[in-house]
């Protein structure tokens, strides 16, 4: 297996992970022994647990030794809560390292520097930006910025609309988007919608797997608005934890959630507007159904644009098909 | 080179003469030696003039004999203007006949089974989703329902709207898709636009180059609605030809259209709904551009659908980058 196949393998791994290594970042390891087979493969464990390396050397055993490992994060060169993954790598006699990121974090960091210090052969930016565009996006965001990464996700027809003229949405997009939602909730560590959504539609905000029963990590819920909702509302059930922020200030919002990574903007039009206008939103994701409604209800109203030379410009940074429906990525140019 | 590669080689041809070949179909025809090398290419030449397999022929000279000759129609078997192709494939002494989609003109047809019985080995369906999606898509249509083939083009921001609030939009899209609008229009015979367009705009609907000059083939301008419009308008000047059609029913248009084979709507809304509500549109290009504009104006209003479960449903069928932008290209499900 070549080095581009075994990172692609250790990104899905950091992928089952996401949301759940808090506050270290989900990252994904595949060990390959001498003759370029995979040994084992692993990812970041829950708080406190082993790092994705160690968990990969561990099944790989006797075989990682002239092998090489392939991880999406640079091995760290510290002791937190684990002694440093470059002495676990060292020990297990690998002879090259491949990583996709370097590590920003400075206490972490020098780890490439010692392996090759040590004799190991070190590649860097291995796959990097599947990487940097996936499992790593949002903690790599909040090393750089200190502050949670912010994703706005809407569904909409082609046409721009959210709903039919009468209000009815269900549903727009399809059982394959729908799961691919439920899927980032899964990952997220929060997701917020305002008060508005809540009154409209009395949604659960919960993470479920494709029969509807819940899914293992649960994000924070999380309400904005001044209103008071009601005690029988459904985001307040046992189903997750509920956040209820009274305020109509999305910074305030991201304040308040600034020990978190990964929070996901669900609308409605309203509260996506204000998070908009406020420079709040990190990354949009859309999905857009191959169908036409017309009408007056688009998936955001205001974002403080009058004119052309006031849009708000983005960057596409993918677009995929997801069953009969497609999925743009925008980041701020 | 193989048949594949060959082919996408005769659709590149096929695409330079669209728009300028009415009545027979764009067709692109590449000749490969014996050793599989192209020994000569060409495509429908204006009315009356030679097939895309007499031309390549020329071109390749002796070197046709033995070869192979890759077309993206099945080559014609009757007198029309011209003699029937297969006689001039069958006396270059070709080989081998390889072409991506059989002709559904009954008068035309019959040209596989005739080299095949001359001892010509014959492929069918070569690639032949890029043809019947390409440059045959409206030529097909035609033959199949006896109608012109519509396309509803627009362009929008992420969120769907074609224009700011004040009602400024140039340019949402980007130079690299306005290009891409000019290459069609240049390749349509018809480019439909409604009064309310023309006394916003006032604009040319020409086909123009990216240099701002005229391209070769302008399509008939065409201009719906009961208004009379200003006889200084420039949708009159000189041009190209224009016709005023003074109704409101798309059926009226399409009807007074019906020699046509390409027909291109650009809108504005009120004239693309009312196409979308005669259920007149074969096909949907969405220029989306990476941005955000929120307001009022949106790219089509009214479709005629109150509730989710009236959605016109459609499929994409395509989906490219187009310099900063994304071209969605969807068709009735
Ligand atoms: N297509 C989609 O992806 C999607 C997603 C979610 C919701 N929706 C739809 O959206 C509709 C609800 O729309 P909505 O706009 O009322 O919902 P919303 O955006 O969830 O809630 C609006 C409320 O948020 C509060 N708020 C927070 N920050 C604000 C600010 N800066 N400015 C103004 N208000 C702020 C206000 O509540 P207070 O008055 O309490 O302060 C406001 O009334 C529902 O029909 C739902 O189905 C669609
Ligand atoms: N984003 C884009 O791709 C795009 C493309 C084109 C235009 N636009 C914008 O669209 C705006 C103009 O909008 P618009 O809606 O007024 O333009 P429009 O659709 O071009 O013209 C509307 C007019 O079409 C006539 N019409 C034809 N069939 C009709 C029907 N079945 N029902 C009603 N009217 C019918 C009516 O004129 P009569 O009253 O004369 O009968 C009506 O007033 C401009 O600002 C322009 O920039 C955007």
């Amino acid at each position: 297996m070549n080095l581009d196949a075994a990172m692609a393998a250790a990104i899905v791994q950091s992928e089952r992970v996401k949301g759940r290594t808090y506050p270290n970042p989900p990252v994904g390891a595949v060990i390959l022994d001498s003759d370029g087979e995979i040994a084992g493969v692993g990812a970041t464990a829950p708080t406190g647990g082993p790092h994705a390396e160690v968990v990969a050397l561990r099944r790989a055993g006797e075989r990682a030794a002239g092998g090489t490992a392939v991880v999406t994060l640079e091995p760290c060169n510290h002791f937190g809560r684990t002694p440093p993954c470059v002495d676990a790598l060292i020990d297990a006699g690998v002879a090259a390292v491949a990583f996709a990121v370097a590590d920003p974090n400075p206490a972490a960091a020098g780890g490439a520097a010692r392996l090759a210090a040590a004799g190991v052969r070190v590649s860097a930016g291995v796959v990097a930006d599947a990487v940097t565009g996936g499992p790593l996006r949002e903690w790599l965001h909040k090393q750089r910025t200190g502050k949670p990464h912010v994703t706005w996700k809407f569904a909409a027809s082609v046409d721009g609309r959210s709903a039919a003229a009468d209000g009815t949405s269900q549903w727009i997009t399809s059982e394959a988007s729908r799961a691919d939602v439920h899927r980032r909730r899964a990952a997220a560590d929060a997701i917020v919608a305002g008060t508005g959504t809540v009154f409209a539609d009395d949604p659960a905000l919960t993470a479920r797997l494709p029969d509807g029963s819940l899914a293992d990590h649960q994000p924070l819920r999380v309400v904005v608005g001044m209103r008071e909702i009601s005690p029988d509302a459904t985001v307040l059930n046992d189903d997750s934890r509920t956040m209820v922020i009274r305020t109509r200030d999305p910074h305030e919002v991201i304040q308040a959630l600034t020990d978190r990574t990964d929070v996901l903007v669900e609308g409605g039009p309203t509260l996506a507007g204000a998070f908009l206008r406020a420079g709040a939103i990190d990354r949009i994701l859309a999905y857009v159904a191959p169908i036409l409604l017309g009408g007056p209800v688009t998936a955001v109203d205001d974002v403080g644009v009058s004119s052309i030379t006031q849009a708000h410009r983005w960057r596409f940074d993918g677009m995929q098909a997801i069953g009969p429906d497609v999925l743009l990525s925008l980041v701020p140019n």
